[in-house]
């Protein structure tokens, strides 16, 4: 067997908040207590990650005084370099305190909008100031139970020039960040404004500079909207926009789980994992989950370890899934190519048209062709299951 | 009260296949009778709708001959003309026969997709020629249940090609369609590719000439997914993508339902119909529904005026809501303006930026604002029951 | 229009930690102050409240001492009796304390199991106390995540020796309690045990004294599950098991929301006002349910009365329904009455059995027969919203 | 690697119409032709089947003669003869039928009724001539679309009288079936009537010869409803009504799809096989799934290979499980045990009751036990990747 021990090369980043949740959910009180952020930090290198992601307010808390900010920021920054380990992406909390009740960036009242928008020039800062490359926007307050309000045109107008003020703010000082929107269906609003990766594919091609905007697709998420998330990220990936990653799991169209990656859809995960590593996605592999609210701190430890070693026996298998001799000509056999018919189908001209239009086609042949997918998938389960 | 009867000036239209649907299920068989396309039309004529619209073997079969499909053209021209409705879309049937049970634009075999380009062209000729100014994409196939066959990036690269070409043939016909996508999230595949509104938004943001596509969005196909229809709606007006639409009705997370418009989820109806009003949306209000399985031909009919009563209901309602002064009140009150921040949240400047970063905010009065949004929502419930 | 104002005699019940409930989630720090329990009372008998329901840490603190507790049994009393306001419903908070995090009556650990018994006990002292004479079993940690711990079936025997126990606690005590159990698919938990209404029914078959035991159902749980609400209260009815009821609302497939009664499913919610009404249910109804969490106190107070008001509303469109001759003629058409076919097919003997088999029938009529229920849904549909 | 080649020991059957499937979608026609059922049986025996099962019509067509059912009876016995394969579960089509389109036992029509009960009896004789001793009521069209009709309660009666009925004939005939209830929420109808399996459960109760019946759960049908499966047969074994079994696989709320065993939810799939196989349960592993639609008849014996070897290969990962010593350590340490309060809380006395309310908790040690979960959960996760 191999050997499943991640290292900082394999790119495993986690949250602050992640291996720091403290179990508290809307029926129960917290379970666990508070981790230092400079505590998680040595413990994710010795379990050998690469690095974390943060909100603001996961390392400074909102109140605290320039002073104590930068106390707080200077000693990160000293066990950042202690471990070796980097701050891979940063974010802004705009969903904890109630001042956000009713949207941010979105909010029907134009002082919350406001605040949103200082709040996250000032957690832009402190990202920049740690390191980080890729802001996250996810909208966590960004939605709604009432549509009658009457603001769903116009929060999509404000949501936008938030953004396009941000991708300014962060070219006027250097920042050079690539920005990741983050989707959610719903929970804890009714309804969250770009629900699923598409609306976010969507919603960029609005903006004033697209370019600067990518995704951060959830695993979790697109789950929660019964949508395949290999699908997602296959329309990311052709979109050139997969910018950052969610990696946890989820049973679909529930409540948001954020369980241990591979923990529920093991098939998917593998399927993920192949499409990341052949597509050559080189950023972070990212884990924003957390432990079951049952566990102490030693199953903290235990659920960061087996995300990351999921991973790797899940890219070990891709690798196999290459180099197996018989789903490899299942694959082969799947495809029909046609060099005459293919290049009369791509790049239009009258010609090709009219020819296409005049083509015979023996209709009977296509329809009675079988493309051997089950065998094809029983295969890969096969493999997936370590018996082959 | 008011008068309920449809005017051809609401814009009313049917599909071909939603009233002429013959109750057919996976357990069962049909529990109607074929009924003529021309009779279909005399019907709904007399019924107040608009218009009709069409997939081309819903008039021609697929195995016309060219004498055949003339005069079967010529005849349903000819009711057209008699009864003063028009067809006001058409759009290609690429998922009924056996040929294309692995897909059509993104079939795995070459021939097919070439076949499913032959075919779309024939059928944009016929929608040319019966005057449809919308041309509808529903990918009914186009998706997949084992992804391993790896072709999710090549899937999209292949739809793209067709739609490229398709777009160019449009304008070499001179036929000037306006194109819409219309996204579904899984059945009859296991997942659908382009399944929501907001995916096919950013699938059009990667073709060559992204301002001849919008969207076909429908009711019954995003609350499939479990996301909110009027959210959806709302992103497809704000990108300027509303195109057509599809009115229908369906329960969260199930089957595809296809009931008549409002039977399910009327305050979501409601709030649709306001959004078309108020947006200034003039394309057809297309119902694609289908009676109950159980119903005969009277029971088609009843369905078909069911539709439009209740569209018209709603829309004296939405009428209603905007001189209800209570209503009106509440919505002024939840919104809270303030120009000079509006200022500076709008249009980047340094300047902007470090006004607003150094503004005070006084957090604890925003956490503490009541928006009122549990009376709004009940006085609106109030308003569709009729009892204010 | 009529007068919706509850009154006492409209049995309208709210649980204190409804009002109460601070606007907390896992995503946000509580957006409203803590209620008085004696406040809440005195507010809802101002409302045309009948009474409240509670946990034993609604009222009183896990912590208080047999002082503190008398003195808040002693005023809360004081306050009951002053309003007229009484206590409906009790039940235990089995969910809050970290001690339950893995399970009360199910937990893995035997300390737990006996201290939830405990705990549950002194509760129903409590309840039975203040007059509760219906108590009800919510298993808000009866679950799991992680089914290969290998509990799933010892966690249904604990479940059962558990309620056995306190069955016969009840009735040595003399406290006379009809028991209610409270179905839920999921959340907290990754999956609860007795997930929705008929699970409870079937686990109550295996009980010592099942006619002790009933159903308090739930509208947004079963809703939850993707289940009709309408259709598990008939079967609780049928039965003979429905005790008490929790009125709310909720999207399908979904996080928990408890929305107000009315809020999404407005059909739904008038089917089941029809169906309580028709059964002559008389017991309370119980609004579980609470303001969304954008609102200040004022919205918790229009949140209480919208539940009644829109409660009372539909009970007049039931009313109207059964008094509509159109709707009555279209029920009538319906159904098919043959007094010689029921007369051989219930109640079996031999005779009957081959007179059945032998009978012959005219296939083809049933067939083509159309059962109106298009336009049956159709009439109730504008029945419902006010425009016949 | 182990030898996952099928025996009859292992008791695998297929229904006639599940690898008889013609591929016909609610979108699209039939993409294989129709199998003898004489040829599916030789073939599965080839395959190492046990047995097989059926609806009366999958066997008989509707409008055979006498003489034709007997010959083709006769016939199909010769082959099970030849091959050594049983017949072990009959059931009857109550759905494909138009005449059934509003419901069999549950139609608002008592001709339909009375139509059902015979057509029943006739195929209970089917079933007992050629062997069956397990008969299944899956109620395909027994539900509603429009609740509104009022027959949310007659239908519940209704259903039960022909149940009883039913009951009685077999004992009259001697036929001494089991009766196993199969439950499914929606699809074809939009609700259907005992939609899980607690709901059959709760049935039962209410039934004159409750004993006589049990369950037929199927993994896709519980999965629909977002409900965990595990769970669902947990309740069935604690109840003692596990009588057969229907497995599949499906993704969570959706359309049904009736996939191979195995195919989406691994895990779960996993967790089954290890209930079964550790409860004792041993009736027949039945396949109730089709082919993927795409595939010609070699992917058809594909995917019934695979469904039997996933079986096996779990099996096989189940027995690993319980001689995993890491694992079984994991498993000890999850549970705590402690006789003393075991004996209190079980077996109600004033005493014990007296006890358990004085006695003393640490609760603070219960709130900051660990249990494990996460580390029992990878180690299994990894067991069944086949990488420890």
């Amino acid at each position: 067997m191999a050997n499943y021990t991640p290292q900082p090369s394999d790119k495993f980043t986690f949250g602050l908040w992640t291996v720091g949740n403290l179990g508290r959910d809307p029926f129960g009180e917290a379970t666990r207590v508070r981790l230092e952020p400079t505590y998680i930090v040595e413990k994710l290198a010795e379990l050998g990650a690469y690095g974390v992601s943060l909100h603001d307010n996961d390392l400074v808390p909102l109140e605290a005084s320039p002073n104590e900010r930068d106390r707080i920021v200077r000693e990160f920054k000293k066990t950042l370099e202690q471990t070796g380990l980097k701050v891979t992406m940063a974010t802004t909390n705009l969903f904890t305190d109630p001042v956000f009740k009713d949207g941010a960036f979105t909010s029907a009242d134009a002082r919350v909008r406001a605040f949103a928008l200082q709040k996250t020039m000032r957690a832009m800062d402190l990202g920049a100031e740690l390191g980080a490359q890729i802001y996250v926007f996810w909208g966590g307050r960004e939605g709604s139970e009432v549509d009658f309000s009457g603001k769903l045109l116009d929060a999509l107008s404000w949501f936008r020039d938030s953004l396009n003020f941000l991708a300014e703010y962060s070219d006027s000082q250097g920042y050079g960040y690539r920005f990741a929107l983050e989707p959610k269906p719903n929970e804890p609003r009714g309804d969250l404004f770009l629900p699923v990766v598409g609306a976010a594919l969507g919603f960029i091609a609005t903006l004033d500079k697209p370019e600067r905007f990518g995704l951060n697709p959830e695993f979790a998420h697109e789950t929660m909207a019964g949508l395949s998330f290999p699908h997602a990220i296959a329309q990311a990936i052709d979109a050139g926009k997969l910018f950052h990653i969610d990696l946890n799991d989820q049973k679909m169209s529930r409540f948001d789980q954020d369980l241990r990656f591979g923990a529920e859809n093991l098939k998917a995960a593998f399927m993920l994992v192949k499409l990341l590593e052949d597509s050559g996605y080189d950023g972070p592999r990212h884990f924003d989950a957390h432990a079951l609210r049952t566990e102490d701190e030693a199953g903290v430890w235990e659920f960061a370890k087996g995300c990351m070693r999921t991973y790797l026996i899940l890219k070990e298998k891709a690798q196999r899934f290459d180099q197996d001799s018989e789903i490899q000509a299942a694959l082969k056999a799947y495809r029909v190519e046609d060099a005459e018919l293919e290049a009369l189908s791509k790049g239009f001209s009258k010609e090709k048209a009219e020819a296409l239009k005049a083509r015979g086609f023996d209709l009977d042949a296509l329809r009675k062709r079988g493309p051997g997918l089950e065998r094809l998938d029983q295969l890969t389960l096969e493999l997936l299951m370590g018996v082959r």
